[in-house]
This record gives C-alpha cells, structure tokens and sequence, in this order.
C-alpha cells in the first residue's frame, strides 16, 4: 500500500462507524512482557458434563431443568441483567441541580441464554458451516420474533425451523444485542458452546453511534457506509482475512484489538430477516472461518467477544434503511496463547492503542490460519 | 435517598462528563460466579530486586543506568508508544471513497515512566500523604515543563522540587495523560511502584469528548460542570468516600467500574499548577486515602487504572477555562480478591453494565474501610 510508512509511524486511525479515533503503535511490539499469563483453556473437556448448567436434561441454578435438546436451545438467562416487571420508577422532574447531573431511567427488558450445540466440549471453531446454521437460523427467529409491528422488517417472512418456546415480550423492545462471551479471558464462565442475547427498552450506547454514523454517511452520500467500506477493502485487498459471494471477512483500519475482525455483508442487509437461506449459510461460513482461523493463529482456543450489530427491533425509517448488518470479534490476545492485550490506563483514560498494524495481523489471520482445525491433527 | 427504589430496578444512568449512558442491573450480584480467578498478588516482595528495571541503580532493557535516586525518579519510557521524530506522513488529500473511510495522521510525542519511590515493595497505598507528596511536585513540575507558551497556566510559576532532566519537547504538544496501571489483572508487568506520562501531539478521544461536555455545560450554565456535582454530592451525601479541605472522594453517580471513584478539587481549579502548595498535600492526602481503603477492601493489593484529567497543555481559552481537575480510578475487582468484573460481550458490543449500585460501593468505601492499612497488624 502506499501508506507503508504507516508500518513503521505512530499514528492515530479514525473509526467511521462510531466516530472515534485510536492510536497505533506498531514499533510497540518488541518491548519484552513480564506481565500477568492467561491460563492456556483446557481442552479435554467431557462431552457431556453432570454439572454443567446448560447440558442437555441438566438441571440449572434456578430449578429448572434443560430438554434434552439436540438443535440449539433457548431459554430466559436465570440471572437477567434487565427483566421485563420491575417497581415502577419515575424520576422527579425538577428543574434543581440534582436533576441536571443525577439522571437515570428505568429500563426493561428480557435476556436469554442461547447453546450452540449440545456437545459440551465443541466451540464454533469445530463446527461446519452446516452445523453453525442452525445457531443463525435461530438468531432470525428470536429477532423476528421481537420486531416491533411497525418496523418495515416485521412484514419479512422468517423460516421457523424450531418452535421456540417464548412468549411474546409484554412492551416494545428497542434494541437486540446478540453477543457471545467465549473464554475465561473474556469473563465467560461455561466453557458449553454459548451466546446470549440482552433486549432492553432502550438503545444502548454502541449501537446508538454507530447508527448515528451511519445515517449521516448515508445522508451525505446517499449510500450504506458498510457497502461502500467493503468496496474499498476489496479493491484495496490489504485487510481481507476472508470472503465468499455473500460476506467479507476484514480486520477493520479502525480495529482496537490486536486480532478484530468484523463480518461484513457485501450487498446492504439491514438485519438477519434481510437474509436469504443461502446468505445464511454464507455467514455461518464466514462465522466459522474466523473462529476457526483464530483457533489456528496460537494454537489454543481463542478467546474473544463477538456482537450483531444490525437494525434496531424499533426505530425511525431512516434508522432502519441506514442499518447495515455486520458482526464484530473483539480478541484480547497479542502474542501468544497466554499473551494478551491489555486496554488498561492510558486505553481508559485517554485513548484505545494498539500495538500491531491491521494490515499486519490480517496477513496472518489470511495467510496462515487457513487449513484445518490444528486440533484436529494433535 | 428518595431514589431508593433504584437499589432494586435495572436502569440506566447519564454520565455528564462524557455525555454517555452505562445500564445498572443491581439484583445481579446474586449470580454465582464460576469464571476466572484472579491469582492474588505476592506481598512478600524485597525491598530491592536486583533484576527490577525501575530499582536505583539498576540497568535497563535498552542500557541506561538509573541513578541511585531517593525522590520520585521520571525517564523517558524505554518502549515508548509515540516519539519525537519519526518518518514523514502525509495523507493524500484525494476526494475518493478511500480518504474517507481510511482516514490516519501521524502523533509524534513523548512517553515517561515516573516511580513513585526507591522502595520496590511499596506502592502507593503505603505511603504517608507527605510521602506523596513529592509525587504530586513532581506530576506538576512535568506538566508546566510542557505548557504551550500561548497558555496562560504556563504564566503560573512552580515551585521546582527537583531539577528534572528533561529537554524541552522539540514540537508543541497539546495533551498529556497521567496515569498509573496497578497490579498484574491491569496490565502492569512491574510491581514496583510507578506510573506513566504519554503527551502527543493530538488530543485523545476521552479528553476530547470531556472538553466538549465541560465547555457545553459551562456555556448553558455559567459555572463548572463539576463544581455544581461536588456541590449536589455534597448536599446528598450518599456518594462520598472521604473529603478534606480541597478535595471531595466521590463513587460517581455514572461509576462503569464496581469501585470507582472520582478525586474531584472543590473549587474550580483548571490543572495542578493552580494548586497551593497545602492543595497538593490536601491532593496527596486524598490519593492515599483511596489506595489505602482500596487495599483495605478485600485485604489484598488492590489492582486498578488511575489517570488525571486536566487543562490540554495547549488549546483554546475556552477549552482551559472549563477544565476542571480531577482523577479517575477504574478497578476492575468486584466481590473478593480474586472475583472481577468483566466488562466484555455486552459492554463491548452495547453499553458498560454494573452490578452493585455506586451507592452501596461508597458506603462500604467509606465506612469499612478507613483505619490503618491492613498489612500493618498482618
Ligand atoms: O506500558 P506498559 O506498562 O508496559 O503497558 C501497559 O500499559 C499500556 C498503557 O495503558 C498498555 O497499552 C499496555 O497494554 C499495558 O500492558
Ligand atoms: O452473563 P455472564 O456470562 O455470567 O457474565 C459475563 O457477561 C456479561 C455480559 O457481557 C458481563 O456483564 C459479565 O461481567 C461477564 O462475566
């Protein structure tokens, strides 16, 4: 690229989709650490654990017990951050001091715990494309089923592949956040295949830039942001980890952690309903391409928190139109399998920095983590 | 208070400072946890370790040889995230979608390592106010060392403690973070006391989105932002953690970490140089006063990221005259000394979340945790 000086300079990226800027550093990674190891994960983990809260026939933390699913299984987290009755709350609306600098509002709203599989001791990364449809299919129907009636997406119709056993939410939600926590590093506390899915009555504050951004790009050049950033990278080919007809697989210009990526799709989808079948099975490639590839970078399995950013349960039309679906991974490991990233002082109070280049750890996610699972040939 | 309701509702509260929103879930404690550990951190630590690159007279990684020094000692940081000169960059100024979705300029600065003390066994929690203080002499010396000259705190004479060798930086910068990572599960890879200056050339992001708030407020209201919340903290007295003559100790009403807290000066003061020399002690004697009640919390030595914020070393008057000095402490610990919190998945992809309320945090701070340093009657 013509910005290999980039390479070798301390410089400051600038992130389009949420309006902020991070600091690179790339000469950075040769200082020796001396610092806190992770706990390489274990990897021979039953295929079935007697204690695991989310095994199938188990009994949970709460009382209830668990079906003896064999599809992914969705069920009301025991421990919701958000529920959907609470005490009512309406702060006073004086107009002293306290009002001005002490706000809160309530929110409502329900969360769920979602399995991947049945198999205790699988992840993404050691399932198909075939096997991770399933998980995406799932994702559509539960936000289907969310979609507030006057949200254009509701009209979409949605293949039911499974009846799902919840009921309908009792208010409007407003935002689905779609996340899975994968890693003791990364605060999760079942190593059973699983994500979950948070709906609050309010926009949340990520999601609410980005879709600020988004709709001024799309206001001043009458295109998706998304759509024209793929055509850059691809034209560019200097971030693309990996691609098919449907998504593109990059570690953004903008990334904070050492090995982001984001799954992108080429053409404007504003949300998973968007999506044909094939789509699906297009993304749940692209899915498990970067779960695979990380899995392969240090040989361990991979730590991360991945999300779905797409278009709002409920939202002006101009939210809704300027909604480009997209899926973020956010890993915190640098240099090895027990060498991670910190996003500490300087990170909280002044800036994200990084260490490695974008470009620098595409060409390894690219390079030299296709192939299969290393796993696999231990 | 008559918000009592919210020790028991999930809501959101408003951050002024940064103009943000964080998702409180106070009934979430309950969760059992069964993730990560943290390995508390070894308090059988010499006095002098001979292969510590920050002890006097030591050698370090790249050859110098730190002097046998007795005060608070600052180098330029052998590792350093941005410097003073480096290779040209000039972004091409085309009108193609690639300038303006790849968008990066060049930081040039210069990174410092101050130590807090020639002991390699203590940190700041420790140490006496007075102690301290020449910590806080030191932090002011370096900062009116790098004032632009066209700002009128550089008109401010400081008291010079100490001859600092320092050459004046070679280009005019505009930003200079303080701050100190402590502890193993925050990223610092060296126990010994010390903490961190990075001044570049360009304002980072989470001083840039406080100037913004400081300057609005002060343009609608006439007076500082954070004089009017140490005001209304005062009066409801349900935050506070401990105060002296300058300075109020407050968990803030937005606090994102379990335990953070905020060292706010009482009256308007832009940066360290407006501080009297009795300030300083007062700002010594509060900073000890949190490492200690930190340590004293779950009787370990308490891990988190602290940071200044202050007036830029260069910008426009408005911008100095809002400023207002405070300190940041995020740490992340949340229920003993080997439980943190994460803020990972939906704090990453959505809003930061925590679990007990900022006002039960301050109430154990502030009335169980005052009185010696525990390690004292170990
Ligand atoms: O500079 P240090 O102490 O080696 O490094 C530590 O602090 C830096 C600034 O917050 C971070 O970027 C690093 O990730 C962290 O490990
Ligand atoms: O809900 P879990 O998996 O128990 O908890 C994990 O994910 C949550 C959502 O990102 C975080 O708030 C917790 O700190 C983390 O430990």
């Amino acid at each position: 690229m013509p910005e290999a000086i980039l390479n070798d300079i301390s410089h400051r990226r600038y992130n389009p989709l949420r309006g902020s800027w991070l600091l690179v550093s790339p000469h950075r990674t040769k200082r020796p650490w001396q610092g806190q190891q992770e706990s390489p994960s274990k990897i021979t983990l039953p295929e079935y654990d007697p204690a695991c809260y989310l095994c199938p026939g188990n009994k949970r933390a709460q009382g209830d017990t668990n079906p003896k699913y064999v599809e992914p299984f969705v069920f009301v987290n025991d421990y919701s951050a958000v529920k959907e009755s609470q005490a009512e709350y309406k702060p006073e609306a004086s107009k002293d001091l306290s009002s001005l600098l002490l706000r809160a509002d309530p929110v409502t709203g329900r969360c769920y715990v979602i399995t991947f599989s049945p198999s205790h001791n699988l992840t993404l990364a050691d399932l198909t494309p075939a096997q991770i449809l399933p998980v995406v299919q799932m994702w559509t129907q539960i936000y289907a089923a969310h979609l507030s009636p006057s949200n254009p997406l509701s009209k979409i119709e949605v293949k039911e592949t499974q009846k799902l056993p919840l009921s309908p939410p009792s208010s409007q939600l407003r935002w689905m956040q779609i996340f899975e926590n994968k890693g003791a590093a990364m605060g999760c506390s079942n190593p059973h295949p699983h994500g979950q899915i948070w709906t609050t009555t309010g926009l949340p504050e990520e999601p609410a830039e980005e879709l600020i951004q988004l709709q001024k790009y799309r206001k001043e050049n009458g295109r998706s942001l998304l759509a024209d950033y793929v055509k850059v990278e691809m034209e560019k080919e200097e971030r693309i980890v990996f691609q098919n007809k449907g998504f593109l697989v990059v570690v953004p210009w903008w990334a904070t952690w050492p090995f982001e990526v984001m799954i992108i799709s080429k053409e404007h989808r504003r949300a998973l309903v968007d999506f044909s079948e094939e789509e699906k099975l297009g993304f749940a490639e692209a899915v498990a391409e970067v779960t695979r590839r990380y899995d392969n970078l240090f040989e361990t399995s991979f730590p991360y928190s991945s999300g779905i950013h797409q278009a709002p349960l409920e939202g002006t039309e101009e939210e809704i139109e300027s909604s480009h679906f997209h899926m973020h991974f956010y890993p915190p490991l640098l240099r090895s399998a027990t060498v991670r990233k910190f996003l500490v002082g300087y990170e909280l109070m002044a800036e994200p920095q990084r260490d490695i280049t974008p470009e620098q750890a595409a060409k390894r996610l690219r390079d030299d983590c296709g192939g299969e699972l290393y796993r696999k040939h231990l």
